[in-house]
């Protein structure tokens, strides 16, 4: 694979640099160039390893998340989201939803990207969620088939959207843990 | 109040015009003449009714909801909830995703409309929800201080934003009244 032309250290490197000029500009106004100069690398580069610029932000996104599902396997699924919540920071936190604000917006006009962030950032989330979900319906812990499984994702977005939308306020460590315990756990009757 | 001067009638026309226009140009690209020349009002008396483009807009967004949550007292927060969903149909839901998908966008870069939309639209929609739960409370249905009470609105947001995010499809009345029975209603312990 061409990615790995490339160390891990400089793909970091490379990575934070992206995350860096999309907070400062924005997606739109983020240009191949822009990336080029500020990593010090060429254009060429750029394209031969990550095709497209779609794809190198989503790869950047995906690099910055603290954890990612398939990571976590606790023994229990309140033990596996409330590790999930751990694995994150406040700062990281108000960050990511800063840059995600963005995204949202940059997604309607941005056919590519979007596909980009449903192939690299959101399916391999949902598979990671599905597997932690069976495990816990494999020990037991959840009914197979409970009615509340193919919704976990749609509690889990709703707390950090409304949190943002009508409290204006990114989600946080305690809000995030207090919703596990209060919403997720007991609507999948635990 | 100077809005009581034009006709409920007139007003429901007005309101009518702005939504297709929202529609077909997006709020940034929606001008008060363009509503003046649409409903042939002068622009005059648009600015003396609703003071402001992001007032007239979220006004007109706000006739435009089948209904509002303090209308509906079914006797049971099942019925009340369910009562909501019945309320709403199949293609108004799908016509009311694509024009909030728009504005989410353009809240970002108005902070009017989203000042508007914050006291025109959510507020009044927590309020009624609130009320909704309290009776559910009086009655007995669902014990004060229940944990999940605080988050019902962020249940609630995520089917709607999830549903768009992840299958790219509009709620529709039998996702979000299998939604309630299965996350919300369980989660509050009924």
């Amino acid at each position: 694979m061409a990615r790995s032309r490339i160390t891990p250290e400089r793909e970091a490197e490379l990575y934070a640099a992206v995350l860096d000029l999309l907070g400062e500009v924005g997606y739109d106004a983020l240009t191949m160039d822009a990336v080029a100069t500020r990593t010090k690398s060429s254009k060429a580069t750029l394209y031969r390893q990550w095709g497209s610029k779609p794809e190198l932000v989503v790869r950047a996104l995906r690099s910055n998340k603290p954890v990612a599902f398939e990571e976590i396997d606790t023994g229990s699924l309140r033990g596996d989201f409330h590790a999930m919540v751990a694995a994150t920071d406040d700062c990281q936190l108000e960050k990511d939803s800063a840059l995600m604000r963005g995204l949202a917006q940059a997604i309607h006009g941005n056919p590519d990207l979007h596909q980009a962030m449903r192939e690299l950032l959101i399916a391999p989330e949902l598979t990671g969620l599905d597997a932690m979900l069976r495990r816990a319906v494999e020990r037991g812990e959840v009914r197979e088939g409970h009615p509340a499984l193919p919704y976990v994702v749609h509690m889990t977005v709703g707390a950090f959207v409304a949190r943002l939308l009508i409290e204006d306020v990114p989600p946080d460590r305690a809000f995030l843990s207090d919703y596990v315990d209060a919403v997720v756990l007991p609507a999948l009757g635990l």
